[in-house]
């Protein structure tokens, strides 16, 4: 792991660092010493690991509960090269669905493919992150939504070391199998008028869930448009199972 | 409106009413001068004004909020006599589901006649609370479940004065209609394994929700097993509403 750059922020210190190919950002609390619970953070296709969304949440966990947050650049974004492979069969999906092919069925296959890439990346994050001093062997959490629930299923059926996680705006198609392997509380979260995710997908891998403590929270609205309270729901959620 | 009894617990203050026909009650903050915002809550089916869910959660709205809390007997129920045409239609209903016939619709057909009688009912308690002066007229929320939802859909439909509704573990039939008059924000809990209101049915009434904001929490167990948690989310919610 080798650290790149170190800036704060409004009480906030972002550390960007490389784990072998995999570029990597770590907040946590300015002047930060001891253990404390961290929060990996998937991002949505297209997006990146500093996109502001991931930025605003991270600020939120690391000033209002001082959690650590980690996020990564999923294979194919940000700072990552083009991936020759992922990039063919992208291209090959935009062209079926030209072609009058269902997108979900598409999205769902090539998540899982990735994914196989992802969880074992993400593992090692963990690893690495939690042997520095003001990060530590806490508990964990997992965030994703979109992209970032197809990727984060897996990898939370995968790795017992999270104890709590958020998921959302996926469906069961790429992930009901990895689903019903995961045990930790689940808040759910669901756009009532997805665009891309069909409302019965997202019912299904809600209900797919092993978890005996599930939420669903569903809002109306399309994917892009979780309403801001729901933050403040997350936070409460992993306040409540990770401190 | 008639006080026939006072008593204080824990900081709040309990007042038995009559209004009419209507037996009531009233919790406040001990000692509470001045307007507040006011939750009406609905019992549920066999229950009464006082029953323990009510009263604890009376209880929290008022000690953590400032609130006052109101809630009467629904006909046929707590201190109210037998009502002998409900009584009628009830036993004839339990005779036609020993018969073979569905549940849902029999209790959402009953739920409609109830509420054609509750709605004013509950519209003149409204009146007689906000003239008193350690109430006053301020924001009305509403809060009902099971039963308190098939008759607080067309309440909340029909008066103006609800600015927030918290409602639930009920089913379209009865009340979709009504509910697509509805533009306040609910938050509406289902519970996933519902053995009384079918999945789909819960899902169809929050679908017809005429609220722009409006969210569904769901969350596994029976019928009478929502989660602790979420009465803080409802606190929350009214918190954020009445304010």
């Amino acid at each position: 792991m080798r650290f790149n750059s170190q800036t704060s922020c409004d009480g906030v210190s972002e550390q960007l660092f490389t784990l072998g190919e995999i570029p990597g950002v770590l907040w946590t609390p300015e002047g930060a010493v001891g253990t404390r619970p961290l929060i990996l953070m998937g991002h949505g296709g297209g997006q990146h690991k500093k996109a502001p969304g991931i930025v605003f949440r991270a600020h939120r966990f690391v000033v209002e509960r001082g959690f650590a947050v980690v996020a990564v650049d999923v294979p194919g974004h940000g700072d990552r090269p083009t991936d020759e492979e992922y990039h063919r069969i992208a291209t090959e999906n935009q062209a079926r669905v030209e072609a009058g092919e269902e997108l979900a069925p598409l999205i769902a296959g090539f998540q899982a493919l990735v994914a196989r890439q992802t969880v074992p990346e993400w593992r090692a994050v963990l690893d690495a992150v939690q042997q520095l001093e003001h990060v530590g062997v806490g508990p964990v959490g997992y965030w994703g939504v979109s992209l970032g629930c197809g990727l984060g299923v897996p990898f939370v059926a995968a790795e017992p070391r999270v104890r709590a996680a958020v998921l959302g705006l996926g469906g069961a198609l790429a992930s009901a199998e990895a689903a019903g392997r995961i045990t930790v509380p689940v808040e759910f979260l669901m756009q009532w008028d997805d665009e891309r995710v069909p409302r019965a997908q997202g019912l299904a891998l809600f209900d797919a869930l092993g978890s005996a403590e599930k939420t669903l929270h569903a809002n109306p609205g399309g994917h892009g448009e979780i309403p801001a309270f729901e933050l403040d729901s997350t936070l409460r959620f992993f306040a409540r199972h990770l401190i």
